[in-house]
């Protein structure tokens, strides 16, 4: 950042009176331009025995697999912003479940929500940003080829936990030395 | 939003080529200025049968009763987030339990955490946000006088499930309607 949004003027890094951080101030209309981690929202798409992936279109890990996932958008839910990023990526619809998994991403200051989903039909296809869209079973999964780590992790407890017969919320932190997929 | 952050020439607000919503976009230099939902972090500091409470010495709401809570910064975790700001708020210390409350608030863009915490010591004191801070028992609380929705809804269930023993998560939404104290 390097120009106040509101009047244009340059904007400077301190300390604001009453803070303990820096935060970029306007040096002329003094507005205090604050800036937040964000989130990104997704689901597990389940139908029988297997769940939806896709493969990414896009840069980072463009070829690897994940989960529908994306960033929420101002005026929306956490449930509406996993089925709408459903919809976007594999044009699927689904019915949002239960949470599953709150992950802080601290070094990228991003949080993800994954949802358990219900798959309600089959007809998906890739959106823009997927090669490919598929149901895989626990034996299919591309382990080795998903993208993320922040996906990755919590499809381990979900299949493992499946088997169990009981979903428990997992809330966990991904530090930068552990993010590498 | 009016001028670009990056450049300072005008923003103009637009659907961007394959997108589907309005974003403001710079004239010059392309730059789309993404606007996202925020974070707000906060915890139940728990000691014996009594809860931490903080009236607030600020608008809105200010001389109403709340949790310790406020927008979560860069680079911290979410439970980080809630320490945080029961230690500016409260001046207490606090060691950090599960998630017990995601509530979304789509008409103001914000999303809430609450977690379960315990107090590790009575030796709090108002912050600069809160004009007194004290400890209440179920008996005890203002109910008539709690500054949020968003608050008060997950302590009528804490209340409740305390006394029945057993905590479950409780993902909701507040919707503009509902959210008049
Ligand atoms: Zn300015
Ligand atoms: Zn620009």
């Amino acid at each position: 950042m390097k120009y106040c949004s509101n009047c244009s003027a340059t904007v400077v890094l301190m300390i604001p009176e009453g803070d303990s951080l820096p935060r970029y101030v306007c040096s002329t209309c003094n507005i205090i331009h604050y800036q937040n981690p964000k989130m990104v929202v997704g689901c597990i798409p389940e139908w029988e025995d297997k769940i939806l992936l896709c493969k990414r279109a896009i840069e980072p890990r463009k070829g690897w697999w994940t989960l529908p996932a994306g960033f929420m958008e101002n005026n929306e839910t956490l449930a509406q912003a996993a089925a709408r990023e459903t919809l976007e990526e594999a044009n699927a619809r689904v019915e949002i479940g239960d949470l599953y998994a709150v992950y802080s991403l601290p070094h990228i200051s991003q949080v993800y929500f994954i949802f358990r989903a219900k798959l309600l039909d089959l007809d998906f296809k890739p959106g823009i940003e997927s090669l490919e869209v598929k149901l895989v079973s626990e034996q299919e999964m591309p382990w080795e080829e998903m993208a993320f780590r922040v996906i990755h992790d919590p499809l381990k407890h979900y299949f493992k936990e499946r088997n169990q017969g009981k979903f428990d919320l997992h809330v966990d932190v991904i530090n930068k030395a552990q993010n590498a997929p």
